[in-house]
């Protein structure tokens, strides 16, 4: 494996994508592609964070995240420990310091980090001196998703993404879904299509190089990769969508919207779906054309590669 | 052992007494017995499920189930995940399989399910590839405990069941436990009393092969062994019981209705027990007669025959 | 290691200071030394508690100490089960006994036990065959918060606590943590001062062989080390207490107080602090003068300690 002689891999956390270089992200897809062998994941020889500690710490719920670098740990030898914490228990500001340094006096050498607060996971890494891993903070990143979307790509589509044209629907406003994945696919030289009512496209999107539209007849035209984005129920009236009826008509994704899409196209979603809202059952059901059910399993080995990652990086700096 | 020669388990699953042949249950009984020794319990020699994960998926609360597999799981060697979902928060029909498909994807070797629909775990049966283990569906089964149950009683009377008359008290209607407990019992020879009041008896229960009993006098003559259901909390007034008081009056056991059994009856509860609604304290505590401790001894033993049989099953089956 | 040749330690339980014999403590004390290391704590060869199992069995939330258990649990290589049990859920008297039977069943080595009534934990080691070891109950006792702080304190300071003038501020009435701590300080030798409103002082606390203060510019008075007490919000205002403002005002720890100590004086806090009501940011985050990090550190290297001896002492027993 690449990784073992040569590794170039430096880095002490996985906060945004934007701090991976090129060479990095290819470290970690191939990492990653060595783990989905579920031979090495369950075989006792990769255990590389035996009597390492890893610490899942959750402010915000998310069962899927959660247990999937719960599983991903424990494949690889490590001692997981979840500190699940009801967000509105933990006061902000100060108090996340506070945290902090009762963790870091504990510890870890991993912490996964999830808060309701863009820049949380950043600023809990320069207060602890185990790897911080953001698996999730506010509207600002989701690396780990971005990561196994590729990931997931990869293994259908092969490792060069140039001429690949994705379309990223729904609310991109609310997703660090979208900003991670925007950024991962730029880097890898895909095309980025953001289709998505104006109340749900951020003001600044031109910065981020990306082609942006409001119908999805038009947004999909070409498109490889359908990344359909969850729509969150509390966005489901008011001021953001007049209703879910409404919502599906125009965002929905079934067979009549996905067919303006190249033939062959392909559908992802992060799941947890709203089936009928952004998506309909008979496309997230359909083996030739949804990824959903690998991405899940991508998510366990590209988390592996990222603790093993991680984990070498440090070991080799200290 | 004579599990390792020529062992005829073939089970996939755990989802219901009825699957099971007689060897079947001699073949999990011993080796439940086997496992009923401590010191095989904690010795590294019995790591059978080393490098496997078991997932834990508790729809609705049940400590007590929920952490014998737990312990169970972890003697053996595996890794066991937690993953307790609110009942009221995942809705049904659909998600379930969205969930199964989720849980699929995190590829676990065993998934041990408790849910409030019956057969719910049956359904996820289908849709992953490791074994599903019933940990108790809605009003069907909760093979299990009924195993468990077996195991208990063949320490203290041994393997012939043949003979032994056994009551089972109580809310029979709403019981998993019962329906589980009277279709094994059948099966190994005992035969067996329902005692109960008419609103907590099933309407079918003559297909059963059982006799059924309204008060606890008659139905306790010569039984050698009487097993107490829990009473739920939400059955206690209105339609099904009148009061707590006049059910203790009529079908809690206490010692004035214990006489109405053989003379050296015991006494067993798959708890968590209503102390003077089903059974006296008198009566629970009493070790010459209450079994209720030895049945969780067994529980874990069971749990780690039962784990230990299905992956060796699969094990010579890929 | 002493520990290793010549031992002493017989303790079945850690159930509170008083049980323990200045032996006793001093073996606790550089045992947990030894685990402050943390390249013994991540070793392999720590693995004393291999095959073990530990419950942690919380009936009042306490992620803190709760955590802290189970990283230690784990690093000595110990099974360790989580059973958080909501406070209200479990009725009390014979329902913690029946709780007791059902834990004993699982055959569990060791039983970590926060309960909100004192004495619950020796009741439960009544009833259990494994080791018990109080987390904290009711208004009594904290034995291992007491033992972490003489440890921090012992890094610091060096074995000998003869001479040494400490004070504990705050709510004394309602806390175990300054009942457990008065105790171990007075038998290491240390001289202790009580400060805190009449209000917050038990009736009785004229036995306990200390000084009592109302105010802190008297109770400082040439005090080496200042251990500030949580105060719990609902102490915050009514009876007890009238404001936050004004107990701040009159017992918060700030740098106007703190200069009536010795001028190199330490100051300490069990954790999770209330800025800005017991002690002020400025002084909790001056790495010269708060130790309050270094305690989270000692609380689990004393708590391997712990875990340790008490599993020694019994297989030496058996």
């Amino acid at each position: 494996m690449a990784f073992s002689n040569g590794y170039p891999f430096t880095q002490r956390h996985c906060l945004s994508i934007s701090q991976f270089s090129r060479p990095d992200i290819e470290t970690l897809l191939t990492l990653g592609e060595h783990y989905l062998d579920l031979s090495v994941q369950k075989s006792g020889e990769s255990k590389v964070l035996t009597g390492k500690t890893l610490i899942n710490l959750f402010f915000e719920n998310s069962t899927r995240t959660e247990k999937s670098f719960e599983v991903a740990g424990r494949r690889l030898g490590a001692d997981v420990i979840g500190m699940a914490v009801a967000h509105s228990s933990v006061k902000k500001g100060e108090t996340l310091l506070d945290t902090a340094a009762t963790l870091n006096a504990m510890n870890p050498d991993m912490l996964v980090v999830r808060h309701g607060t863009s820049g949380a996971p950043a600023l809990l890494s320069q207060k602890v001196s185990g790897s911080v891993i953001n698996a999730g903070d506010g509207m600002h990143e989701h690396p780990t998703q971005a990561l196994l979307d590729a990931l997931t790509l990869r293994r259908v589509i092969g490792g060069d993404f140039g001429g690949l044209r994705i379309a990223i629907c729904g609310d991109i406003l609310h997703s660090r879904v979208a900003r991670s994945n925007i950024q991962l696919l730029n880097m890898l030289g895909a095309e980025v299509h953001l289709i998505g009512p104006p109340t749900l496209i951020p003001a600044n999107v031109d910065r981020w190089g990306t082609n942006v539209f409001h119908d999805m007849e038009t947004g999909l035209q070409g498109c490889d990769v359908v990344m359909m984005l969850r729509l969150q129920l509390e966005r489901m009236s008011g001021a953001f969508v007049p209703s879910k009826r409404e919502y599906y008509h125009y965002y929905g994704l079934d067979r009549t919207k996905l067919a303006y899409a190249s033939s062959d196209a392909l559908v992802m979603h992060p799941g947890p779906m709203n089936r009928g809202v952004e998506i309909s059952s008979d496309i997230a059901d359909d083996p030739g054309i949804s990824l959903i059910t690998q991405q899940v399993e991508s998510g366990i080995a590209i988390r592996m590669a990222i603790l093993h990652a991680l984990s070498d990086a440090r070991d080799m700096q200290s």
